[in-house]
């Protein structure tokens, strides 16, 4: 049974989810110490998670389950090698994109049946987040901020439609599970979007002498 | 529909499936031409297999899921990208390592359920080979030529009881299918095993005004 404390950020590229990991990354590692906390990402975030990422990022698949395996794989080592043995020593692990992201872009994105894929995490175990941070944040925003550090193309390519129909995936199930996560408008600024954060997490921290809250 | 023939070659390394292949595609191609024949491999056999081949082949995966996605991430494009187009020309395909391979390998050899990744070779829709050819050859001798060709460290890893759980993976499916899984004694010399082949995929040539037997 995991004993640490897992935490997602969610949301389509240029939405916030790495400026917010670092800053709560390093909130938590100011106060309980570098070792406690565990600041990773999806895909890639294991020791071959390059290769795999820069099949994602290069290669165009063209078969419509692909990449959908590709970051099946991806996961199951990430959660093997990275993420359940810092959970087992009691870690707080703060991981931007998780389930939710394959759910809004292969489901919402890709048409492929929500239905399968949940069976498929279902068969892989994959352990459920105690809170996601889903930064909501228009498309046509988020492409703004992505075109300034340079990496519009591969955003412009998938479109403002399937960015839209992602973004309709996460109001789906953050509206099914609005206990675990959790819409941040992505408009506000940086500050604002750090302390609500902040704020939630406090109530998954255990307190002294208490169980955590699962 | 596809109008082409689908062979493929089944069996653990050293039992002879590339130098079969070898033969099979040469005689195939000085007959009909070499236009008319495709000979490709799993995994790797498309644009970005080679990723995914050095991913399975360096990297030590320890979830046991990982292997079997990468598996179907990369037979999902090589099918989109390499046997279905070839198939579709009405090419003859000669294909070393296919479904049966994963079947045999994952369920058989890491008792990874034959029921589930049935159900995902469904799901993919994969294509039913028209003929494959299983070359048995016990584990031992097996083991043994590859020593020859220096890649033996990586077979002993496996093990000879992993391997021997594989051949009888081989084994059951070629006892369920017995029309399309042809068992071929991989002991016997070359040039008997290569005649075997050609034998057997004569039958399913279609003859002059004939519709292919599928």
């Amino acid at each position: 049974m995991a004993k640490g404390i897992f935490l997602t950020l969610e949301g389509i590229d240029g939405c916030g989810k790495t400026t917010q990991a670092r800053i709560l990354a390093g909130n938590l590692a100011s106060r309980l110490g570098n070792e406690a906390v565990l600041w990773t990402k999806e895909p890639g975030g294991w020791a071959g998670g390059e290769m795999i990422r820069a099949l994602l990022l290069q290669q165009g698949m063209q078969h419509p389950l692909s990449e959908l395996f590709l970051f099946l794989a991806d996961r199951c080592e990430h959660i093997k090698e990275v993420i359940a043995p810092a959970l087992d020593a009691g870690k707080i692990v703060v991981c931007e994109r998780f389930t939710d992201s394959t759910l809004a872009y292969q489901s919402w994105g890709r048409k492929i049946s929500l239905e399968k894929i949940e069976d498929l995490f279902r068969w892989c175990a994959f352990p459920v987040p105690d809170l996601t941070f889903w930064i909501d944040l228009p498309p046509g925003k988020a492409c703004h901020r992505v075109s300034r550090r340079g990496g519009l193309d591969r955003m412009e390519e998938k479109g403002k439609i399937f960015l839209e129909n992602v973004r309709n995936g996460f109001l789906f199930l953050s509206e099914r599970e609005p206990e675990r996560i959790i819409r941040l408008d992505g408009d506000k600024d940086i500050e604002a979007i750090a302390q609500e954060i902040a704020r939630r997490v406090e109530v998954v921290f255990p307190r002294e002498g208490q169980e955590k809250r699962r």
